[in-house]
């Protein structure tokens, strides 16, 4: 378990994460946290992958976001300001996760500057993708959206169907059909 | 000048950012940030009235913040990225602004966990904005997001011109005019 921040993280502090939370193991289309809870948790992607999603009143999904292994997941706004998710964070393959309380977690960065600037630069970095995807929807056409998702998440369309890949674009299956047909060619 | 921060910050610190910035003057159509330069400051309007606008190659307009008095502003993803901003500050009203520079700003969060703090709260709530927004848009329809936009913005529509009103709702300006013609009967 100590190798799971290795890359993000100098061994001491790793150490301070590792003695507040717990691995939670995941099957694919299990709920890390569920829209209409209010979220307790920060986990961190040790092994599999995640989508943030949106299901509206008509059941139609809305993938706001896909995460990769070493990354961490959260419902953020729900989660400080204590109120109920709006979108659920899904395993999309069977996962592994290391699971933070919130609350212990806010000890941490209460205690040491260290953890309120990782925190800070989480949350930096959070806002900076979640911009740049906003860019993309408004600015790009769905056939650039796609050739940008493809060098983001590399050989990701494998682990993923084309239905989610889809809705993380903002278009229709079929459109996204007619794309790929297209730049194959 | 020593009133500016007076809602927002103990005195003691609000000096200390008095001290770093200065008023900058903008005339209705001003930009405090231009998309294509890489943003050097941070901005707290004491007076007028400001939004963020992509403008992309057809220049079509997307309005994707309207900012109000006694709210900071900044292009900020491109600011700490030290990168080109994709969007355009703008007064929308002739307007006050208290600039900061980002180094100066830097010095003070880098030397007090106060202004760390400060800051991180800073971009949480900027991130709970956009997460509104990006659920707003994705989730509700046009009548409703209008609505809402009313709610958020009481009497802003007699401050702006019909046609920002619609490009921050993402819906053509005919259709504002029949949605507006609606909720009137």
């Amino acid at each position: 378990m100590s190798t799971v921040f290795k890359e993000l993280l100098p061994d001491e502090k790793a150490n301070e994460l590792l003695a507040i939370g717990k691995i939670e193991t995941l099957k694919k289309g299990d709920y890390f946290v569920r829209a209409g809870a209010t979220p307790k948790k920060i986990g961190f992607i040790k092994k599999g992958l995640f989508r943030y999603v949106y299901i509206n009143s008509l059941g139609k999904q809305f993938t706001k976001g896909i995460i990769l292994e070493n990354q961490f997941i959260a419902s953020y706004s729900a989660m400080i300001s204590n109120e109920p998710s709006f979108f659920f964070i899904e395993a999309l393959e069977d996962s592994e996760v290391f699971s933070i309380p919130y609350n212990k977690w806010l000890s941490l960065v209460d205690a040491d500057p260290f953890w309120m600037r990782f925190l800070l630069k989480l949350v930096e970095k959070g806002f900076i993708t979640k911009e740049k995807r906003e860019r993309e929807l408004l600015l790009l056409n769905a056939e650039t959206r796609y050739v940008n998702f493809l060098k983001e998440y590399p050989s990701i369309e494998y682990r993923i169907h084309q239905t989610i890949v889809a809705s993380y674009l903002g278009i229709q299956p079929e459109s996204l059909s007619r794309i790929r047909k297209k730049i194959a060619t």
